[in-house]
């Protein structure tokens, strides 16, 4: 086996080097990286094990599984405490410090290998790697446009989906199936132990007004106190929007979008709020551009819900979100954070997903969501289904 | 909202006594509880928050979402900071010592917590809790007996997903499909955070023997190298065996459970090892009491595999695991390990699955996997579908 797998060797090396120039800004002289994300992210595959990455050198690679790799920047080990003194084989000088990525990795892994690297100062490596992935590549950039047409595949066979009678547990199942027919992995990355979420999170009617104990821009009960969120089964009635916010990982890089779907007539104020949510992309897509600050799209999105009234159900009702869009990439909480008081300021080669949402009581939640690539020009939306909210008769 | 949800609160009482227990057998005074399955554990529900358990008190709730939840045993907090303020003001007496589960937190929110109680000494609370949680009440066995019913109903359908020419990712999708509309959540817990996997894990043919860099007890290649687990595409065909290994949570608590299908004529020796892995089953279902040793149990099942010449295929064929069952409960592994040097020993109460599996090269994976309660007079099996290979045409 190759060790990169489908990832050329040329797009690992530029990513190590966008690595190595956020170590060498943090001054952090090495770093040692043990989550499957980041892991992925530097070698292209999944390991179980860990890349070692000295700045202004190649990184090697500790692997325990799979067996098979073939390269010599791998060397198999069966425990940590073996990496000090095959660097030291190798002609390594050991760091005075190494980053560690204390954001993921559990105290009782970090207790071991900080005592096996016992002389070595530890930083934290996990905000330099998420600046350095919140910047993509030419490669990842293809990456999530490929996910993007896929997904938006995927919506336009949702108004086919449904039936007579359908709750929102049994639309979700349709739509998670076809979506896994189209080439969605069916699974995907999120940074935080305690995120827990379906690869689509379905809200119908006044479900999207139950608060969950997580921390996305909407809730839903979900069926079982188990896992508190999306779908809990209610039917689909008339007057009731069904709120799509589904997770397009047909890459290893996914992209993030929302839609709005409806039975029957649907409240006024709901179609309100969601035009204004359309309105707010179309503005946040002329203004978001390399050098805007995070913050301001966000006071932007909260100028124009004001001017419009519909502060009382902007992102959330019961519970509001704290947010109005996120990064998105190997994981779907990524770097910038479009919040508030975020310090984040845009960069060309971000990827944001923008959901400005409403919870609308009685007819449920509406807005859009859609994946942005940051550019020169402004925007470049990667998620292009219609906006429209969507008739499900 | 209740604090409890659908789990009795003489339920939660009998858990925490259980867990005041394991603490006063550790030396343990108090502990803060930060993890998603031992939130749900120890409340009934999911919280983001922590649950603060003194021996000798009862918890003491501390909520930051979601809004809404009525009981004088929860106290709404922003920042943990504020945890030792408010534990002072309801006549409570800081420890000396406090718990953290350092299995699963992450490093930084372990350092803001023991910088929040600086002059308390941090413990260990992750075996604690992961002793306590191993010995299931009959609550929780009623909740793992009823997954284990809708798990079974799953399998006897799944002969009828089958259609010709379909790969192993398509047959997959129907199964899972089939399943969740049976009631089964659609997803489910691991500990560890670099452990990744599907609802459903089916290896047809030679995929069976793909390395994975997870330590479960099969592997396969996957779709992408970004998930490299389970079905890769292979197209079902004549001589193999489609190995179909599914996480049954319907209710919170899941079952884990294996069975095999096979097109066509398969090799004998394929037979052979699969009847093998059901022998090795009904061995163990009279062994398996309180008082066994989890090694014991092992080594049973490896003598019986050496016996009859199979320790070539046994657990893996190029890459082998190193064990042949784990408990199961909230996470999919849990305690008691059925390992060689597991010092794990069966108690009442206990619920494990059993998975002696072999890989066969040209046919596929072989072998059940059931889940079982430990009782006074051996294994209790909760998986009852028919266990021989049963044909897709």
């Amino acid at each position: 086996m190759d060790l990169h797998a489908l990832t050329p060797k040329t797009e690992i090396q530029r990513r190590i080097d966008k690595i190595h120039r956020t170590m060498t800004d943090a001054g952090m002289p090495a770093m040692l990286v043990t989550s499957n994300a980041n892991i992925y992210y530097t070698t292209g595959r999944v390991i179980n094990g860990y890349v070692y990455i000295p700045v202004g050198a190649d990184p090697i690679y500790f692997v325990r599984r799979p067996v098979g790799i073939d390269s010599p920047d791998v060397i198999y080990i069966h425990k940590p405490e073996q990496i000090i003194e095959l660097l030291a084989e190798r002609g390594f000088e050991l760091p005075e410090a190494m980053g560690f990525e204390m954001g993921s990795l559990d105290v009782m892994s970090y207790q071991r290998l900080t005592n096996a690297f016992h002389s070595i100062k530890p930083l934290n490596a996990s905000s330099v790697l998420r600046t350095a992935r919140s910047v993509k590549t030419d490669f990842e950039l293809d990456m999530l446009r490929r996910s993007g047409i896929k997904h938006e595949r995927v919506y336009r066979r949702i108004p086919h989906l449904y039936e007579d009678g359908m709750s929102d547990i049994e639309l979700q199942i349709e739509i998670e199936r076809v979506s896994r027919l189209e080439g969605c992995l069916g699974q995907f990355r999120i940074a935080g132990e305690s995120m827990e979420l379906f690869m689509s999170n379905i809200l119908a009617g006044d479900n999207a007004d139950a608060p969950t104990p997580y921390d996305f821009a909407m809730g839903g009960a979900g069926l079982d106190p188990s896992i508190p969120v999306g779908a809990n089964g209610t039917v689909i009635k008339p007057g009731m929007t069904v709120m799509v916010d589904s997770n397009g990982n047909f890459t290893g890089y996914m992209t993030d979008m929302t839609r709005v779907f409806s039975l029957g007539e649907i409240d006024d104020i709901a179609r309100k709020a969601h035009q204004c949510s359309i309105d707010i992309c179309r503005v946040l897509e002329k203004e978001g551009k390399p050098g805007t600050p995070a913050s301001h799209l966000y006071e932007l999105a909260m100028s124009i819900v004001a001017d419009r009234g519909l502060g009382h159900y902007f992102m959330g009702h019961t519970q509001k979100a704290g947010f109005i869009g996120h990064g998105v990439g190997i994981e779907i909480n990524e770097l910038p954070v479009i919040a508030p008081r975020s310090r984040d300021v845009l960069a060309t080669g971000n990827v944001i997903a923008l959901e400005p949402k409403f919870v609308i009581p009685h007819a449920g939640a509406v807005g859009v969501e859609n994946t942005y690539i940051v550019t020169d020009h402004g925007l470049e939306c990667i998620t292009g289904a219609p906006e429209e909210i969507i008739s499900l008769n």
